[in-house]
C-alpha cells in the first residue's frame, strides 16, 4: 500500500487543475458522474464494487513532499499549482450506489460534487477501482448464480496483478463467493481464506501415499487431498486408505469433469466415504459451473475467469462532468456531443421501480429528486463534505456490501440469472 | 506499496510449507520452472515482463510481526512453521529470460532453485506479476509493430486496478510504447509521462474558445488540444485561431477515425498549421492502429485494450516443480501426469537458434546445458543465492528491458508481426 495514492492518476488531471487555477475556473462547483454506456459482455446486470476501497484511497489522496518533489522536478505543473496540491484534501461530497448494488446502463453509480479541481483529480483513481472491482463482481455474481447452493471459492490470484488479486478476492466475496485463496484479502478485508496443497506437494514426496500422509499429519483428516497428479482412481483409493472414510474432501483439477466427478463419487461411496466432498477447480467459468449442476460436485474453485471478469476484464465506466456553476453561481448542465460517446447532462437521481410482488421492473434515472410510490432510492451519501461514512469501509463495509448484493439480486426478475448474452434485465428509463 | 509482500499469496503455499516441515521434506532441493503451455490469444510470440518488479517483491517477501500475528490468530499454520516463517528470506537462485525477451510455449522463462519451502512460497506472487505484466507487454508489442514509426502512448490506467495500472504502464514501455499517462509509473520507473486535458475541461468553461485559451495560457502553444467535445471542424478552426499555426497537436477521441483524421489534416493544412500533429485515442487496439496506417495520424493513444492484454488479460504461465532431491541427495525429475495438463520434468536450458542471417528459427528447450553453434543462450542469472543482480531492477532495469525487447523482436522472422491468430512464429524444439 502506497502511503499516498495521489500519483495513481493520469497526468492530464493535474495539467487541467494547473490550467483551471490560472484561468480562475478551478473553483467552479461541479458534479461529476460515473456511469456505463452499456454492460460489457452483454450481461443482464452489473454489480458495483470497489466503493469501500475507493473511500480509503480518497482519504490517502494527499500530495506529500515525495509527490511534490517529483512533480516539481519533472515540471508537471506550475509552482502555484504545487502550492495548491500541497494543501489538497477532498472536501466535497460523494454519493453513490451502495457497494454490492446492481446497476444498468446509465445508472449514476457514483456522483462526486465539489470544486472542479478537487473533483477532477479523482477521476482516474475512481475509475481504476470501480472498473476493475465491478468487472470482477459482475462476473462473480453470475458464477454464484450458476452454482446454486454450492459454495464457490476464488483462487485466481496468480492470474491478476498482485494487488488486483486482493481486490478481486474482495469483489468476488461481495458477489457471494464463500472464500478466497488470497491471504492478504483475509487480513485486510476479513474474507475467509482456504487452501491445502498443490501438485508440487505430491511431486516432492517419494510417493503419493507419503504426500497424503504428510498432509494429513499436519492438516488433519478433514483436509482436501488433490487426487489428479498421477492416476485418479489410484489416488482416491490411497486417499481413503490413508485418511479413512472421514476424509474431508478430494480436489480434481483436470480432465472431463462430468465423467470424472461421477466416477470419483461412485468410488468414494464404494469405499464408505459417503461424506467425503468433491471439489473441482479445472479452468471453471460460469458456463462450466452451470454444466456441472447435475454432477455430484460439492464445491467449486474458480481461478482465472473470475479475476479477469470472464471475458469482460473492465467495466467501461466513465467519469463525466454533468453540471457546473458559472461565474454568476448559476448551475449549467453540460454534456459532450461527440457522435459515438454522447452523454446526458445534469445531476441525476436514481430509483429502482418495483412491482407489487417486490420484483424490480425498471431503473429510473431522473433529473429531479422525486421518488414515486413503489420506487427504491439508490443513491446514498458515502462521503459528505470530506468526511467518510465509516459503515461503507473496512471489513464491516465488505460484509455490508455482501448483504446488499444478495438482497439486490434477490429482487431481480428470474431472467437476470440467464448466462447467455442479451439485453439488460431492467430497462433504464430517463425521467 | 505494502512493506511486506508475503501475504500477496495463496494460503496453500503456506499449508504446504507447514506439512513439509513436519514431514521433513521442506528442505529438499528443488527446481521450479515458469512456462506457458500455449500463447493466449493465438499470438505469434509472447513477451516476458514483470521480472524487475518481481525481484523487488521477492526482496520484500518477509514475515514481520503483523503478518505472523495474523497467521497465528487465524490458525493458518502451526507454531513451528510460524518460527520458520519469521526467519524466512529467499536464499536460493533465480534465473530467467531477461525482461523484455520474447518467449514461446514451453520456454522456461523463470527458474527458481532452492529448498522446497522457500521456493514454493514464491509461486503465487511470481505468477501474479509475470502473468499480468507479460500479458500487457505481449499485447503492447503488437500495437507498437502495428504503429510502425509512429509513437504510441499508454493511457489505460482507468481500465485496470490502480496498482496494475502502474505495472501496465511499465510493461507497455518495455514493449516499445513511447510514454504513459500514469504518473506513478513516471515516478517509480522513469517512464515518460504525457497528458493535457479531457472533455471535462472544455465543458467547464463558458465556451470551447475560453477552454482552449486557458489551456494554452498555462501549457503553451505546443500543447495538444482536444477537438471533439462539440463539433470538430469548429474546434479545429478555434484551436488554430487561438493558438496560431504553431499549435503542437490536436487530439481526436471519437468518430470514424480514417474519415475524420483526413478531414482534420486537410483543415489544418488549409489553415497553415502544417506542423500541427494529429493524435487519436478512440478505443484503439492493434487492429484499429493498423487500419490507420495510411491515414495522416502522427501518434496513437491506447487505453483499455493494452491494459487488458487486448483480449488475453493474463498470460497463462504456470510454476511447476520439475526436479527435486531425495533423502539420498540424488536429483529426481518429476512431472504431473494429469491428462490435459501434463508437463515435462527436469531442469531446462533454453537457446534461440538463429540462421546465417541472424534470423531466429527455433526455440530450443534442452535438458542439458550444451549450446550449439548459431544458438543464443536465453537464461541469465537474476538473483544468485539470495542476492539480486541490480542491473535488472529499478528504472535502469526497465530501460535495459526495453532495449532487450527491441533487439529480440528485431531478430524474429517477419511473420512475427502478423496480427491474425496463428501458430507461434518459432517452433519449440525439445532436445
Amino acid at each position: 500500500m502506497i502511503a499516498s495514492s495521489a500519483l495513481l492518476t493520469d497526468r492530464y488531471e493535474l495539467t487541467m487543475v494547473d490550467a483551471a487555477l490560472t484561468a480562475g475556473t478551478a473553483h467552479r462547483r461541479c458534479v461529476f458522474e460515473v456511469f456505463t454506456r452499456r454492460l460489457s459482455g452483454a450481461r443482464r446486470y452489473g454489480v458495483v464494487a470497489g466503493t469501500g476501497r475507493l473511500l480509503d484511497l480518497v482519504e490517502r489522496f494527499r500530495f506529500d513532499d515525495a509527490e511534490l518533489t517529483w512533480l516539481r522536478d519533472n515540471s508537471v505543473v506550475s509552482g502555484h499549482t504545487l502550492d495548491w496540491l500541497a494543501n489538497y484534501r477532498f472536501t466535497g461530497t460523494i454519493s453513490g450506489y451502495p457497494e454490492g448494488e446492481v446497476f444498468f446502463p446509465g445508472s449514476p453509480v457514483l456522483t462526486v460534487e465539489g470544486g472542479f479541481a478537487e473533483c477532477v483529480l479523482l477521476e482516474t483513481l475512481a475509475l481504476s477501482v470501480l472498473n476493475y472491482d465491478s468487472a470482477v463482481a459482475t462476473a462473480a455474481s453470475r458464477m454464484v448464480n450458476a452454482a446454486g447452493n454450492r459454495p464457490v471459492t476464488e483462487m485466481g490470484s496468480r492470474r491478476a496483478g498482485e494487488h488486483s488479486a486482493v481486490a478481486a478476492a474482495r469483489a468476488a466475496y461481495i458477489a457471494g463467493f464463500a472464500a478466497t485463496s488470497n491471504l492478504e484479502a483475509g487480513r485486510r478485508w476479513a474474507v475467509p481464506t482456504m487452501g491445502t496443497a498443490a501438485h508440487a506437494f505430491t511431486l516432492l514426496h517419494d510417493s503419493e501415499e507419503e504426500a497424503f500422509r504428510a498432509q494429513i499429519n499436519t492438516l488433519g483428516t478433514d483436509t482436501t487431498l488433490l487426487v489428479d497428479t498421477y492416476d485418479i482412481p489410484t489416488a482416491v483409493e490411497t486417499a481413503i486408505r490413508v485418511a479413512g472414510p472421514g476424509l474431508g474432501a478430494v480436489r480434481i483439477d483436470s480432465g472431463d469433469l462430468p465423467v470424472v466427478v461421477a466416477q470419483v463419487r461412485a468410488q468414494l461411496d464404494s469405499l464408505g466415504a459417503r461424506d467425503t466432498r468433491i471439489t473441482v477447480t479445472n479452468d471453471l467459468d460460469e458456463h462450466a459451473v452451470a454444466a456441472l449442476a447435475a454432477s455430484p460436485v460439492d464445491s467449486y474453485g474458480v481461478g482465472t475467469s473470475v479475476v479477469v471478469g470472464s471475458g469482460s476484464p473492465t467495466m467501461g465506466m466513465v467519469y463525466k462532468l454533468v453540471a457546473h456553476t458559472n461565474d454568476a453561481g448559476e448551475w449549467i448542465s453540460v454534456a459532450k456531443k461527440s457522435v459515438d460517446k454522447a452523454s446526458v447532462g445534469g445531476r441525476k437521481q436514481a430509483y429502482r421501480s418495483l412491482d407489487a410482488w417486490g420484483t424490480a421492473r425498471s431503473e429510473i434515472v431522473a433529473l429531479d429528486a422525486h421518488q414515486m410510490p413503489g420506487e427504491r432510492a439508490l443513491l446514498v451519501p458515502l462521503l459528505v463534505q470530506g468526511e467518510i461514512d465509516e459503515q461503507f469501509r473496512g471489513a464491516a463495509g465488505v460484509q455490508r456490501a455482501r448483504e446488499q448484493h444478495a438482497s439486490s439480486v434477490a429482487e431481480l426478475p428470474a431472467e437476470a440469472m440467464r448466462l447467455t448474452r442479451g439485453d439488460p434485465v431492467l430497462p433504464t428509463v430517463y425521467r
